[in-house]
Formats: structure tokens, C-alpha cells, sequence
């Protein structure tokens, strides 16, 4: 049996005439690029462009959709309710699902940004508000979901398509939540780590917490970055590792 | 052979805790919604409840795009060149759509708001641009256009569905072009004369000129406004009197 | 001795072409306006056309900052540090100076508005970056404080000018805090109930909460309100009533 | 006679997440900065910082206002009339002061960003709203001009102090004016020469055009750029040129 896994990364995270990482280099190394949809980041021409250099290389576009908040960068819990934060979703999947259609592509999953996936890692009422406003427009999509949190719980109680995402460079409490970025040993530096990691993730089925207990968990999905030249180092090494442990890499 | 024809209203063009007009009172009078789509006003919860009242009584829903100028709303003409108007009217139909979909509605169609409706009517290749964005996204879709200017070209060359919007409550030139409101005359306010105006156009298929010439086109829909009272009042004059007239009232 | 007492209300809480309340009536009753300062209300012509009135009258100019967030009109909570809190108090500050100075006038007191108003007054560290931003840019600021809570420990422990603000038409808790509006009774309608109830806190130099208990604190100034035709006529009834009992109205 | 000239730059360009430029690179060239100021670019949290790294280099702060347009970087042309750009001008203008008194500096110089500076270059009833405004509020601030244009014209009827300010890496029309950057050699890119034209313009006390003409003009501040690292090393070269002629550097 072939192991098969997804990579993702955000992107389009620019605005105006700000640019945010290096979108072609990660576009070389991702099957699926998750857009910012306007509110946090990635105006209309951001997404245009973004878009276009996705579709043309056959990586996977989905919709990031965050909080209107573009000074904070989305990343500001701010108390937003259940339904105006699934007027919001719906508005920028929408938004983004024209902007595919611009370019010959379409929307084939939606990931939540910033303190919005974080949010409704924490609420099961936000975040069914948000994925049922998100399946109203899209039926077929596929919700990224931070395993064992709401956002799972929510997905599969709506009958969605769902991916479990995994983060190759974090490490996990026994909850299977991410440890705090602020402690010692929360995020890994080093490429060779964290694609050895990915490897782990994928070929366990599960993730290993910080204190080694063994999370079993789909891994459909690894996020990378983007956000720095040593981001991209370990995205490729990530991709490497993966395929000379035989692993396919394909979209979701 | 009897005569048929839509009347239109912008609508939803409040954000955040503000209102505009009396939208309750014009979803009585009109088949068709203009609707704001958050760059010059109407964000996603306004966008969101506004649409649930029009798809309620049956009234057609439009996307109605706008420059990014909340503060301007969308009046202020903007040097933005036809790729980006393109990508602004696609990102906006789009975040449309979504929020149509979302109370089980579609859009119908599609009218330039403000400053970037003039500057359309002045640029056929800015027009053809946000109108090639807009088919490209929906292509079925209902353009609304200023007949006898570039609008009407741009559309009426993509092979796109046209509804031709008279105003009954403006006086016209020569030319076809709405006369500034600046000059004495170019704007109606008497309900009567509005009204009589509307049945006027739509049995003659010709805008009758403030120097008495007559041009010729299609009368598909008529504009109205809510304002004010006194253009709610209007528009009911004018639906009223469009009924006694024997025009059937049927949304594009 | 005269008793002597400020009437505030918040003014400017339009952007482009919204408006809210009736600002030219509430500027007949109150001697202090807190003007929106363009983050969560109140663009530069809107600020510009509202103190322009403000000073006509001799009513005391002052400034109302919010959280970056106009679609929420400032009410939702953001997760915003105090040094960003500082700076954007700092920012809107010297914004409402200039556009005073423009119409001849001066900002002479600040009052933090919405959720930034009862982030301050659940924590110092946030009340105390707020009000040190704005004493360094205004070192002689009066800083409209709700008695009783970080906002109030916060301005006296930086030895500045403070006015302390109650609330006639809302019930207090006996810690001093406002009930919360969803509460029955939290929120009174009667205009000679409110009336009545602000010359028994001037007065008396007490809020007396719902359970009966006194809170002594200094009644500096009585926040009225303006935005439906209903709070104008309690704010006038307000005014009336303590004049009637001989207490002398002045800003701060 | 010793020769002085003030340089200048654009800073504290960035927003939220994003930055533009190399602002520490550059603040170790010029003599005074040209701080954004909110509208379209620069929020409240890059204001300060750069505030304070210009302060701590003893370079003049300066506001940097523009239009309302982020997404377009204040280039785009919008139709805003005078009374409306002196209320952005002035609000933007409070702002940059009371952020520059929270670092302990002051504004000491006032330059228009992009489409407004092209706008006042063109429009001297708005160029003259605009700096009235400014004036307003800081009567002894220094306006940087483009000198033999409406911004000039504007700033001396208004007995304004006024910097003449200078491009070495630009061609010029025999009117004064900038060339299009669009034709060929309007922009120069090799350090050698932009220096050495630089020097030029500070003897000579003068623009030769492209023609050869030779415009006489006060040189009081030359513009620099720092949006690359070849337009940083220009910069350098500048400064080191003038240096070497002797040439006193000192901020206006």
C-alpha cells in the first residue's frame, strides 16, 4: 500500500504593494496553496496573480479566509459572533471561488487563518457557524481541520469532506494541541528535524507529543511555510524526505 | 402584445452600524436588488440580511461592485486600470454569489456602482474589462447598462446578456448621457412627473431628450431610488403607475 | 456651594455618507462632546464638520478613540497589547488635536470608546498604556474615567486631570460596574425616571446600585445619549431637571 | 560659502506585517524622513517605531500624508476635493505630531506622497487646501515642494517656509516637471552618475533638463530612495559625493 499525503502552505499574503514570503519557490514544493481571501491579507490583484501561478503549476487552490483585521494580520482574537463569522467565511470563499474561476481553476479547500482557526479550534458552535456557511456554498469542499479540536468535531458532524492537518515543525501537547510558540522546544529550526517528522507523522498515523505519547490521527495534509528563507529550506527538505520514503504526494 | 419591464433599486448600502435608505419599504416596489458588495458599502452581514429580504419577496438579486472607497462611497472617480477593475468586480460578484447562495438565492445581475458606473460609461475597454470579469465568473448573468455609451458596446460585444436602464427621475442629453445634476431641470422630484416619465419611456421605447429629441432604445429596467421618503413615495408612483398602464412588472 | 456637573455624549459617529444620531440636537444639551476619531466612526470630514458645530456652541471638544475596527463600530473586543493600545490612543489623539485646532478649537478631554472603553476598565496595564499615550501628547487632559474600576486607578496613579463618569440610565452592581444591559432593568427608558436619577447622583455624590447599596464617588460628568429620538428627549429632560435643582452645568 | 542641503526619503512604509524598504540603512544617510502617516501606508505601530529610530539618529521627522487608498499605495488619482484633502492633510498631519511626541521629537517638515504630491503639483487651489491645513496646525513647519509648480506657488502665496526639493536620479522637462518614468532615461540608476548629478544641482544651484536647459532653482533638499538595495547604495553614493564637495548636510 502507497502512502499518500497533501502539503500545504498560505500564500497571496500580500496586500497593495506589500509581498509576504516567497510564493514561487513554496509553489515548487506544495500541492496545495491555502489564499488569503482579502480580510487579512491578499487584495484582489494578490489573488489574481497568486492564483494564476498556482493553477499553472496544478497546485490545489483553497480559500484562507481570516479575520478583517489587516493591521493585526488576522491574528487578533477579536468577538466576532457564530453568524457574523460565517457571513464572513461564505464572503470570502465566494470572493475566492470567482477569482479561481478567472483563471481556469476552482476552490478545493477551505483552512481558517490566524486567530479565526484558532478560535474555532477552541468553539464548536464557531466553528460549525463558519464550515456550514462554507459547505452552503460549497458542498464538495474540503474543510482542513486541526485534528481532536472543535474544527474536526464540527467537520465531520456536518458530513464534510475533511483533512487532518499536522504541523511538522510544532510540538504537540497530549491534548493534540500546539504547545505554546512561547516555550522552550515549541517550534523545531532544524530541516532535517522537521523532515524526519513529516516522514514519522505520515508513516505512524499519528502525531508524537512533546512527553511521547502517541496520538493516532489521520495525516492528510502538512502545513509548510513560507515566510523566510529557512521556511523554504525545510519545505523542500520536507518534500525530499517524503518522497525517498516512497511517499506520494498529491492534493486533497 | 403586452409590455414588460423590471424596476431597480440600490440596496444594502449600509456597513457596520450604519443604514441607507428604506430597503423594507423599495423590496415592495421593485423586481430587482442592486447590492452593495462591501468596497463602497454593504459588508457581508449587511450583504447577508439584505439578500435574505430581497430572495424573500421574490425580488431578483444583483451584484452591485464599487471602488475600494468606503469613505467616498465609491462616488470619487479612482485611476485604476482595466486589469484591476476586472479583479475588483470579480472579487465582488463572486462574495455575491456566496451570500446569494447562502439564502438560497443567485444573482441575477449585475450593475457598476458610483464612479466606477461612469467611468465604465465613458471606457469601453474599462467596461469591457469589468464586464469580461463578470461573465468570465457568471455567464449567464444580466448586465446592466447605460444604453448608448460604452457600457452598451462593451456588453452588447461580449455577447452578453443586456437589460438597458432608463432613468425616469433625470433628464438626458443629446447624447444619450444623463444631464449633470448641477443644471437646473436635470433632476425630477415631482412623483407625478416621475411616474408619467416611466410610462412614458417604457410605451414609447425611447427617451424623450430635455430638448425634445427622441432616442430610441430598449426600456428593460428603470432605476429607482429609497434614500428618502420622497423617493420611496416616487417609486411607488411610478410601480402604481406602471400598473394602471397595463406594463406587466417582471424582473430580468 | 453650587453644584456644578459636565452632561457628555458621543458625537461624530458617521464615516462617508452615514450618519448616526442627531448630533445638532444633543450638542443644545451637553457641554462636552467625545468625538469619534476615525477608527470604529468618524472620518477627517466628519470629524472636521462636527467640532466645527462643537465650537459654535462652546461645547468642550473632546476625543473619543477606538479599537481599528469600523464594521464593528469599535464594540468587539480585540486581543491588542498595550504598547499597539498606546499607540493607536496616541495616533487618534493627535488627530482629533489637529482637526480642532482647525476650527479654532482644542481637545480638552479623552474618553476611550466601546471595547476598548470596558477593556480599560477591566485592565490597568491597558488603562494605564492608553492614558500614558494620551497625557504625553496632551499633558493637561481631562481623562473621563469609569469611577471604580482600572480606568480610575490608572489615570490617578499618573496624577492626571480625571472626570469621573456615571451612567443615569443604567443600574450598577455593587462593585461599582453597570449591569449588563441583557439584564432586566439594566437599562432605564423613562425620561423622568433617568432625569430624576442623575440630580439624585449629582446630589447625593453617589451611585446608588440596584441592590440599594451607595457607592460614594465624584460625579463629574453624566453620559447622555443621542442615538434614536427617544434618548434626545431623556437628554433633555437630564439637562432640564438639573436645572431645576439648581445645578450648574459646565464642561470639564 | 559653504554650500548645505537637507536629504530626504520615504519611511516607515510598511503596514501590519509588511515592510518596505530599508529604513535603518537609509536613516544612516538622510538628514530628514518623510513618515507615512496612516492613509496609505504606515499605521500606528510602524509610525512609532520608525518615529523612534529617526529620533534616536537625530534625523527630522517629517509627515508623509496621502490619499485614502492602501491598497493602491496612494498613487492612484481619486477626485478629492480641497476641502476634503485639507482634512485629510490636517488629520494625517495631527497624528505624525502626536505620535512624534510620544518619542520625544517633533514634525518639523510636511511632503505629499504620491498622487496628492502629483495632484498639488498640478491644482494649486488643492495644493493650497492642503497646505493651509498643514499650516493650521504647525504654522512653522517647512513644506517640501516641487519647486516651479503649483505646490510652490501655493506654499510661498501662504508665506509658508519652503524646502525646493530636488531629484537626482530624474530626468526633467524643460517646464520643470519630472519626465514620465515610462520613457527612456527618465530614471537614472548608476550611483556614479545620480551622485554626480547631485553635486551638480547643490553647486549650480540649478536643474539642467534633458534638453540642457538650465532651470534656476533654490536646492534646498535632495529626494533619495531606499526601496532596494541599489536605490540604498545610490543613496550612499549621493551622501558620500556631497561630502566630498564639501558640501554641508543638514536637515531643513
Amino acid at each position: 500500500m502507497t502512502l499518500s499525503v497533501d502539503l500545504n502552505a498560505d500564500m497571496g499574503e500580500g496586500f497593495g504593494p506589500w509581498r509576504t514570503g516567497d510564493d514561487d519557490a513554496l509553489l515548487e514544493v506544495v500541492t496545495s496553496a491555502n489564499i488569503a481571501c482579502g480580510f487579512h491579507a491578499g487584495d484582489w490583484d494578490v489573488m489574481a496573480s497568486t492564483m494564476a501561478s498556482a493553477a499553472r503549476r496544478g497546485v490545489g487552490i483553497g480559500a484562507h479566509p481570516g479575520l478583517p483585521d489587516l493591521q493585526g494580520f488576522g491574528r487578533r482574537r477579536m468577538a466576532i459572533g457564530p453568524e457574523s463569522a460565517g457571513n464572513l467565511v461564505r464572503y470570502q470563499l465566494g470572493a475566492a471561488q470567482a477569482m479561481a474561476a478567472g483563471v481556469g481553476a476552482e476552490v478545493r479547500h477551505l483552512k481558517l487563518h490566524g486567530a479565526l482557526y484558532n478560535m474555532a479550534a477552541d468553539d464548536e458552535t464557531l466553528a460549525r457557524a463558519c464550515f456550514e456557511a462554507a459547505l452552503s456554498v460549497a458542498p464538495d469542499i474540503t474543510l482542513f481541520v486541526l485534528p481532536a479540536t472543535a474544527q474536526e468535531r464540527a467537520a465531520r458532524d456536518l458530513g464534510a469532506r475533511i483533512a487532518c492537518e499536522v504541523f511538522a515543525d510544532r510540538a504537540y501537547g497530549d491534548d493534540g494541541r500546539l504547545m505554546d510558540r512561547a516555550r522552550p522546544g515549541a517550534v523545531l529550526h532544524d530541516p532535517e528535524d522537521i523532515a524526519a517528522r513529516a516522514v514519522e507523522m505520515v508513516t505512524n498515523g499519528a502525531i508524537t507529543a512533546a512527553s511521547g505519547k502517541v496520538l493516532e490521527t489521520p495525516v492528510d495534509t502538512i502545513c509548510l511555510h513560507g515566510d523566510s528563507p529557512e521556511a523554504v529550506t525545510a519545505a523542500r527538505a520536507v518534500r525530499a524526505a517524503l518522497e525517498g520514503a516512497g511517499v506520494t504526494l498529491s492534493r486533497v
